[in-house]
């Protein structure tokens, strides 16, 4: 069994965390750390636990007895949690903040998007796990870079539900203000589209346009569906076979010839994508449960990888559906 | 021109009651009092009322130059205010609290429901004005009280909105968990129970039952929508004639033989009414707006009452329906 | 009085007309024509007009009766009905389908957009009343098009409610499908693209390029959020000056430099307009309630100006705000 | 691996099972049989498959290919099926329909609440799956009636999503009606008081009272709440125990002492209920998936007991949480 510490426990990639883990085969959860909740119970502050855990949170950090360390901290926090304490040899780490993402010499943690590295995770030590937004829209864009097909602006909107926002109340949480509303924020300057330029030169280093990326508050709490224009001149049939090829050996992702809609992936670790063709403009829709192939069900995978478990580990999830 | 001032304008009672005083032919809005907001533009803080007025928050009390205030403060402040400040002869108060609600020697504020008070509200001076719940539960009680028909307990299941929790974030008003959610709060212990009781005695002295109230959270942002039971042996016919009657003079309490649903009065002041006997029981359902005739619309209704306009100006308000 | 008649009277548009000509001071309902619900009181179809009227829909067609005539019936019905029948003469019409949007010889409508056409819809006699998506996305260009502005395509990514699709039960108004969920359909295919050519071209002969459009279903009821880019090399500063001048003498629109969110036009007969500069990429925020300005509130806005009334007679709406 | 059959298999109830059972260690899916559907891929209509199965419906029905026969079929089909077809011996049977869930003579079904007659199923051959409101209602109650403590009249209250009534679109489950909107059908008359008195006497033979039950039609897709409250001398802490050693074996059920709410189980099999004495009156809150404890994984349960596996397998699912 692999023995799981999670820091920064609280919150909403924690409680997701959580839920994977409770029901992963191959997993036992040694320590929830959480200074403001130490002591209480996590079903008391986690959704749908009853009955599932009798763990309590600790402000204990027993880092020597656990295999795997997720962080599920707050942007800037692992980093100073990483400079202030030597890790026990071997304990491998996996990063929810977005702390590590962008490759540095002073750092050796691998971007998690097992799409992209699967082999250089199976052998990293520590990881980076990517932004939901950010997962959302690489899985849309790979394969254009991996065929070198991207040479102009991409032009993106993507939704996001509530959870993506986090556990801490505020004006654009408050139920009475987002239900049944719609609102964008951060337009041209949100901070995934650092994580994504960088993979996307990965593949096809002379990637030099702009990612136009438009946010928007949903008024659901879970998924993102983003849609994105590129001008590209392959037609239609060779890039559902390009998509098909690059995705061949991902269990998770999916590319699909019909129309998609954002529950088709929600509660599960999919990520559901659909391209058309409009004269030279390339129309790509990409969907994801943020919570899940967002954050949380990607760290699992790729803890899965890092252990050398089948991927799909604790990860065939019933979607809801409904 | 009614000159009108309102204090505690930041809460959503205070926002609904500019969006209906706006557009009053017969009320100029002299000032907006709000401590924490004052020179702020109110289109800032207040949803929907961009290019609706120029007015700006003040930590000024102008009390001279107003016909009328409202209180649109926190349970308790209304009083302190009261007990603290000398108001203008004259000077109009309407208090969308609940410190004056119930009668005692030490004030004179009339219980303003004006479907129980409308005569003693035309000629008072200080108005409290009636509870969200309370409101929608009196309005299906009264017609029974009048006919001295209430000799025992009565089961009250009543959801709400979130806007009826106000605006100040929190667990239960975080859209990530209330979208989709339910749960009850309160049960048998909520505060409007005995502003109902003093109602109901007032039309029926005898009355000395409980009022069994369960009250819901609903994800929802407006309404309440209440299921009533009690024991009752009139039949359904002289039912529907008492209540038809006792409401005959009312233009905003409405009662039908159809099924009812909360959008039928969402974003409108009025009260639906539906009732069913099963056998010696009978089922009453009761709509609102709560914050219309549950807060502000009521309050616009009693200061139309108070300065001796009809009872529906600048309440006519096209519902929403959607 | 100006007495109206509508013809398809069951649908929402109709609905909503109604919602507001029961309050309007000028108006007269003479007669709501529906085949299927001939003999019902449209109370029992139309959501919250209880208490609001005592009108039964008919099959009849009293066409001398009245001064105007609403259309809101099915595209390609009302054509039908002008071919197949004789209008008396002086009968004033305003359609609501999009069979006369489109300005062809054989027919003499005016587009309806007030904001584009005010003069010449005072003095006509026929209005082809705009498609939701077309004014709030026109609203967005205008004041482009007026300076000569618009020399490349024009991204368009806009969400709409799901009012907009109508009355009839469908797989993606099934709520059980809808609820907290989004996809798009008819990418660059949506019916609107040619009105608001027609329109952009009016004020910009030049114009000649495409309009991008992605339509989104949202998991709301009412309104439509809009986001456009477009590149362009005017400052900020000088788009403001652009906009306010446009819009100047027109009271529903509003430019303004917060951010917005749908919920600040829902239940109005508001256009709310936000832009931003990022570098020589122009963002623009377009909001309209679909019901409202997008359909029945700009029918009577029309309706208004046929009859040389203030443009906001019987529109100035409370917001729902929530 | 145990082969199961599906007939009606266009369904909610059907997609949820399917949703189970590709998952399911101990299943193998043999057929789906939906007449309007054969030769169409089930990921074509159920919501969330695509990637997990290459199934197509089948207007076949290779009966003795299979293990276990699901009848997922409107009320009155599984009798119309059972009394016309002959199946093959030791084909066991779970019906999720209504139709044969009062025992009588003509028939050997055994009520499928494992909470209820756990070793009666396990040696069954025919299984009559609960109703979802019956479901929920009744693990509210059963621990009372074991005690012989019901005696007097028992109030609920009850909220449904919109899933329980069904794929087939209607006005009550139109997106632009029911989101934030609420509504009561059939008190006093609902279905499933039958098969809940059925239990109860089971239990208390001399259970005579009324089960009064409005159900309520809430604004969301997945999930029952349930309040009831009934007269009771007995105190917090012996109901607490009297609960929780009902369902000592149970590992669906949980007793809980804190507050629920509705998505603690939602996309799992779970029921969660809270108990609360106010003077004389006990309340108790139960909440369920409708389409898992309440439909789907309630059958998924039977099946295990029939043939000898572990209640929970192929159920310990991930709540969705949010």
């Amino acid at each position: 069994m692999i023995k799981a510490g999670i820091i920064g426990g609280a919150g909403y990639t924690a409680g997701e965390l959580l839920r994977l883990l409770v029901n992963h085969p191959e997993v036992e959860i040694t320590f929830v750390n959480s200074t403001s909740n130490a002591g209480n119970p996590i079903v008391n502050v986690h959704e749908g636990l009853i009955g599932d855990t009798d763990l309590v949170f600790t402000d204990q950090l027993p880092l020597d007895e656990i295999d795997v360390l997720f962080f599920c901290t707050a942007h800037g926090d692992t980093k100073k949690f990483m400079e202030s304490h030597t890790l026990p040899t071997g304990l491998k780490v996996v990063d929810l903040s977005m702390d590590y993402r962008l490759a540095a010499p002073e750092h050796d943690f691998v971007y998690g998007l097992p799409e992209l590295n699967k082999e250089r995770i199976k052998s990293a030590k520590h990881i980076a796990n990517p932004g939901c937004f950010a997962t959302c829209i690489q899985l849309a864009l790979l394969p254009l870079a991996k065929n070198q097909l991207l040479h102009e602006n991409v032009m993106v909107n993507a939704i996001t539900g509530s959870t993506g926002a986090g556990v801490k109340p505020g004006a654009t949480s408050h139920f009475s203000w987002r239900n049944n509303n719609l609102s964008i924020y951060k337009p041209f300057a949100h901070q995934h589209v650092p994580e994504i330029k960088q993979s996307l030169r990965q593949l096809q280093c002379s990637f030099n346009s702009d990612i136009d990326f438009i946010p928007y508050r949903g008024d659901f709490a879970r998924g993102i569906l983003a849609t994105l224009v590129v001008n590209c001149k392959a037609n239609a049939d060779s890039l559902y076979q390009m998509f098909n090829d690059y995705y061949a050996e991902d269990p998770f992702v999916h590319v699909t010839e019909s129309n998609l809609d954002l529950k088709q992936v929600v509660n599960t670790n999919k990520c559901l994508i659909h391209i058309e063709k409009h004269e030279d403009k390339l129309l790509i829709v990409s969907c994801i449960d943020n919570l899940l192939k967002g954050a949380s069900g990607q760290a699992v995978q790729n803890m899965n990888l890092l252990f050398g478990l089948d991927e799909t580990t604790g990860l065939k999830l019933k979607p809801s559906a409904f």
